[in-house]
């Protein structure tokens, strides 16, 4: 009789957590070819194989890993357009606040996104598909407030919207690098604010 | 008799330029850690004790492959304050379409900066010290184009010096993510360009 797949009991699912949690860090700081998938088992107290028991390949583990702490990071946070009285900006402002708070996630994003400017990156697909899903949606977002009268008329909003996205990566970026000492939101703000008609 | 430096001699010089050349897409494509030392020296034609008579290790060659690439891009570009009539955001977009033309070595940047937010990488102070840079030349710069009426007198130019260096580093990762799909210049400008009055 074959095997239940590990992720259908409560039990595996627990684990499939625990080894998601651990290759967090392992990916953010070594990257996709550094990280050693035998120290990401033993993290967990599990042998090589016991892993690649739930996860098939390195690969599959690093895309599991982007897409579980993505979801995680983001529940809640996307609400369908017009449904807020937020300008879309104040809420970049929010997501951008709490990404200050959770350096170890915007550190595997930056780290892996510039790994896959390679086109045979294992993550090189699920970086294009991920822009392109923010690019459309920001794009809602800012023609929402365009729409409202509250984004400045002449703005392209999906040249915002792009524009936008590239912000928030570089200032994340240098908010990794000088170790959190300089913030996300206040450049942020100077940058958006003026965007917007008061 | 102690031998003479290897920069020092014409034969030197063209062998560190061929080495500096040679490392420049093996750092850019496999980082760090993932680059070899012996393929680079293999690539122009040195065994790697060769190699490291003309750079002591790797991180010595990551360094000077940095410093080598980054005055080779740049030379010619930066002028004093004030002697441009182009607003400082014109000057910007002219660095941008040259950086569409080297994907080479804007890869190069965002890959080992990316790696360089974990403190112990060797390349950390070199990018520490470089964003610290261009803060101080962008905020002087957009203070000028302040100082001229031509930009909006509410924005704080420091503020907009570390948005505007993040802005180009977002920007250049979706360009090289789209395989050069997507332009950095028009989104650049859809950001920049409302900042300054007609």
């Amino acid at each position: 009789m074959a095997r239940a797949p590990a992720a259908t009991t409560a039990k595996g699912r627990a684990r499939r957590v625990q080894v998601l949690n651990a290759a967090l860090p392992a990916f953010a700081e070594q990257g996709y070819r550094g990280a050693s998938i035998a120290a990401i088992a033993d993290e967990v107290g599990l042998s090589e194989p016991g892993l690649l028991h739930h996860f098939p390949s390195k690969a599959a583990l690093l895309l599991e890993t982007l897409e579980y702490h993505q979801e995680r990071t983001y529940v809640g946070a996307s609400r369908p357009v017009g449904t807020s009285t937020l300008r879309f900006a104040d809420r970049l402002y929010a997501v951008a606040a709490r990404h200050e708070r959770d350096p170890g996630f915007i550190r595997l994003l930056i780290v892996l996104a510039a790994e896959s400017t390679d086109p045979c990156h294992p993550a090189h697909e699920w970086f294009v598909a991920r822009y392109e899903r923010v690019r459309v949606a920001f794009t809602r977002q800012f023609a929402a407030d365009q729409g409202a009268g509250l984004l400045d008329p002449e703005v392209d909003p999906a040249q915002l919207a792009r524009a936008a996205a590239a912000l928030m990566d570089g200032l994340q970026l240098q908010f990794l690098l000088s170790e959190g000492a300089t913030d996300i939101v206040t450049p942020l703000r100077a940058m958006l604010d003026p965007l917007y008609r008061d």
